[in-house]
């Protein structure tokens, strides 16, 4: 069954959007996550047409946030892009954005983290009316400078506590979470406020910082638990795999949902 | 004031042990951290005549640790070897061994966990018999899969509280915790824990995840703020710099160490 799975075009970073969206319909996969770049060349009202046609559904809109920045106007002009963002997800009819808050800004990694819940603040009045809800990434602690300021489950669940379960809540991608020894007890927490899932593996010694992600079933992690601590939360949505690798972004589209397919079925599938 | 400044000569990797005790004494060190396979060519007793030939005190040595294993009988030779450098600090003089505690083993998280915790509980009689300290370093969660399941300072505190507080403790190296939310509240939990104290810096963005950290004040980390943190908690032992970057094992030694004590007094120093 692969009625849940869905490929976030990251995965296929080089593959034109029509042939993805072609590819995965092909394929038999229902779901698509989308990324502002590759949407913006050919307009969010005409990729919104060409989704439905390709009879698919987009799970997510990467990506928000990247709040911090060195200045109050710097900061009053990202939660404007932010509100681009949401706009943009609402026309595309998926009912999540994925927030990367991001780094550090003005070497003040305190005052970037509080801009990070300000920002988010900030744009819900927005996100409710669109019916957009807000899916807070806790990224590897490894991108805290340069990212996201938000690292752990913990961090991303304290700010989205803040506002009804409806319309913040949390991406739990297991890339970025594997490591955490709280990670557990935590995914029972976050229950209902789980907005998305994403898969990848951890490769083992990690090749680089960025473009060091893998396939799953190629490195450490255990998706299987992930996968029924997830659902064991109430989590009911699409699962979706997103790999930064030029060694899989340089594989053709259709191979790379072949061997996506093959994988999510034996080791990340909930049955 | 440099008296509480050491090298540890990871900075340094390729100079040369007698020009390296040398190159501190003459620098007006008064600390150097060693490594014991820069140890091992001229043998411990040989190496402690020279640091005492050289008007210096070794601050710690690395590295103990690695315990998980594939098998019971691997990870008893770990504690064996372990045991052995239990023995090689007190003949060194030196009070303080770093444990990097070693990465997943069997592809199991979990279980590895529990055979760093095992591990340690195995060693501290010796430890106790020898007057030597262990020192639990949690590693950034970026080498979690492959050199330390240890990755937040609460769980090394978590393993550390199961055993008195003068034989198993924590080494605070800010390249590896300063991301880390809980870090400031849980420094004063350490307290009388804090057994070592290593300072590098983060570079933004993080170039390699072996060999990417930088000379203090070349990236992100506030180091006032952390020596603060970790002077209050109690801490009165001595600061070493731990720098793993080519370009910085590129440079001659007395470069480097003119480099680090500068860098050292206008950002880390206690004052």
């Amino acid at each position: 069954m692969i009625d849940r799975l869905s490929l976030n075009q990251k995965t296929t970073e080089l593959w034109p959007l029509p042939e993805t969206l072609e590819g995965c319909a092909a394929a038999g996969l229902r779901w698509v996550g989308l990324w502002r770049e590759h949407v913006a060349p050919f307009g969010v009202e005409r990729v919104a047409e060409m989704v439905r046609a390709a009879g698919l559904r987009v799970s997510t809109l990467c990506r928000g946030g990247f709040f911090p920045a060195d200045t109050d106007a710097g900061w009053k002009a990202n939660v404007e892009e932010n509100h681009r963002v949401l706009e943009e997800a609402a026309a595309l009819g998926t009912d999540t954005v994925v927030l990367v808050c991001g780094g550090i800004a003005g070497g003040d990694l305190e005052r970037s983290r509080d801009q990070v819940a300000a920002g988010i603040e900030a744009i819900v009045p927005r996100a409710r009316e669109l019916g957009v809800r807000l899916a807070i990434e806790p990224l590897h602690p490894m991108y805290c400078a340069d990212r996201s300021v938000i690292v752990t489950l913990r961090q991303a669940l304290e700010i989205a506590e803040r506002f009804p379960a409806g319309v913040v809540g949390v991406t739990i991608d297991t890339f970025h979470l594997w490591w955490d020894p709280e990670i557990w007890d935590l995914l029972g927490r976050a229950g209902p406020r789980i907005f998305s899932y994403q898969v990848c593996d951890w490769l083992d010694p990690l090749p680089d910082v960025l473009m060091g992600r893998g396939m799953m079933g190629d490195g450490v992690i255990d998706f299987r638990r992930f996968t029924d601590a997830v659902i064991a939360a109430g989590y009911d949505g699409p699962i979706e795999v997103e790999i930064f690798n030029h060694d899989v972004w340089n594989t053709p589209g259709e191979e790379v949902l072949a061997t996506m397919i093959d994988r999510y079925l034996r080791l990340v599938s909930p049955g």
